[in-house]
């Protein structure tokens, strides 16, 4: 598992007890996993279909620096299954682990579309020459 | 299962694909669940513990007006595990399901504290007289 | 009066002296006051046209449990006028009431229009089939 | 009238049909005003008690250049009442006026407390030297 | 240098150390200079080139009330140089000074284009009659 | 330089004209860069404190996915200066580059304190076992 996006718990992004608020932390690995997502099925269209076995472990409190990581688990013929943790960067203790994440490669029509992978790609040559729609 | 909170989707609640941020929904229902909990258990230290079976029904789009809902399925000794749904307030299309919300009752200490509840309340009754602790 | 959508007062919604800020209480009623006239008006092309009497009762801390309700208490040719309040969940303390907010029926070219309504509607059978315009 | 916070109208301040969400307009004078009272009262303990005759003239969009004004209507023995006007900084065409709004001036207790002034300052000079309390 | 924009640190401008977040302070001088560009060169069309020399001379704490100063100090063929600085109301003791920030005009095709402009404006006599593009 | 936080750019991080808002790519990289500090100086108590020499060589989209880059490039007695990188992921092409962004190591006092560090660390060993400092 690879960890790449971090973060420094502010007060912005505590409960109303003063510990991280568990919705910011869905809010940041969705993203996080969208991002895997789309650089292993080189498509930006892409969405969350499916979690479970979400974990919340331990708290986390301001100041403290924490990490996001992500691994396919599973390449479906139209979707994308990953597993992810987030931990304390500094004692390394896990504060929310996923076991099952699943995003869908969708089509220009909106529709699921097979995305022709069945490995995790450590490169990011995946991605096509197409820049993503603009409004 | 009770329908209370609304939102009308805009444009600072969408992904780049121009549809409603799937991490927007999660933060969204995680809120409305621990107020949910916290009229339940009668207590304001209340934490998210364990989700699953999230499915993305549907999508949602800007201007499209939304509303969460939530029902207790079984009360633990300290802990409430919730049903939640998330749908459009016009079509009643779903766009979100959680099969399980798992909150846990925390003491003084911190430490999971039994919560002495077992059934739903319909009034606002089991709140502590004591207000929540300030900074 | 019904009150539907709720807030878990955290530190992002307190003003520099550590109660809440009242610009995030007007945000908050303001995008209820939206959605309730859409509902009743059965039509996405709503705007806030005028507010009256805005009295901010009591404060709200850190913590609190918040919940908004709002009334129709006048149906115009074009405008819908409503009384709102703001009040603590658990001890129906009012926070803040609004006297009136006058909400306008646009028409697809932006102009005030009729909206053919002289009653309160308690059932979500208003709304035109038409999608909201996307971008 | 002086006019000085602006603001350059971005998407995240739109509501959902794309024009000046008036939430956000309203958190963005109410928090101008407390600024423009604290420094006219000398005192950072204000709050925000009475807000009347809130007419919204126009629309604004994004791209939209925008300012606030403020000035001083009547000191009263515990309050300061002001008139707001937010207006398109190129046109000059109002966007936004609201007749009264009135804040309070709070003793070291939180109570209502005199603030001993009469006439609007054109300098810095009512400031206590003591700092705003930290938490 | 003429100070317009102010605001009043509120929790949510705060860094895990509970003083204002340097990020908040850039960004906020970013969009007033922005602004302060777009008046000057007649033009909604302007970018953010370059920055140099940003001293962090001061920190500001949570209630403190902030004020945004900028002066054009060169007028380029296609671009306008400003020196920035952020002060408390209060005491006038400077918090931040920016040296150099950049800023391009660009054209219809999003080129650097001429301006035309070699000395301030005190008015707002060079907005074009031209509304900002909408999407 | 190693490229750690990621970001997928969304309608909320756009300015005015569409394009990303150099307000939060400056913010983004004060955050990353006070982390990275922190990692380095095995001290939360970091702040920014000179930054110089940014260019922003290109801009970016609704729908990019952009990484962030930081490497040290000098430790002084109290402070570590640092060189940091903003590229598309999938292009690895450049959006912003910062020659200098200096950070103060402050002791318990808040006054800036010798940190004793020389070199670079690949570990995370450097933290003491002292928590950030909780309000």
């Amino acid at each position: 598992m690879n960890f790449y996006s971090r973060k420094w718990v502010r007060p912005e992004d505590l409960n109303a007890n003063g510990t991280l608020f568990g919705g910011s932390l869905l809010r940041w690995i969705d993203e996080e996993a969208a991002i895997y997502a789309i650089v292993q099925l080189g498509n930006h269209r892409v969405v969350t279909k499916f979690i479970s076995e979400v974990n919340f472990e331990a708290s986390a409190r301001q100041g403290d620096l924490i990490e996001m990581g992500l691994v396919a688990t599973r390449f479906g013929r139209t979707s994308l299954t990953m597993r992810a943790e987030v931990r304390n960067m500094i004692t390394r203790k896990t504060i929310l682990t996923i076991e099952r994440m699943v995003f869908v490669n969708l089509g220009e029509d909106g529709a699921p579309a097979p995305h022709g992978y069945s490995t995790i790609t450590y490169e990011r040559d995946r991605m096509p020459t197409i820049q993503p729609a603009t409004e």
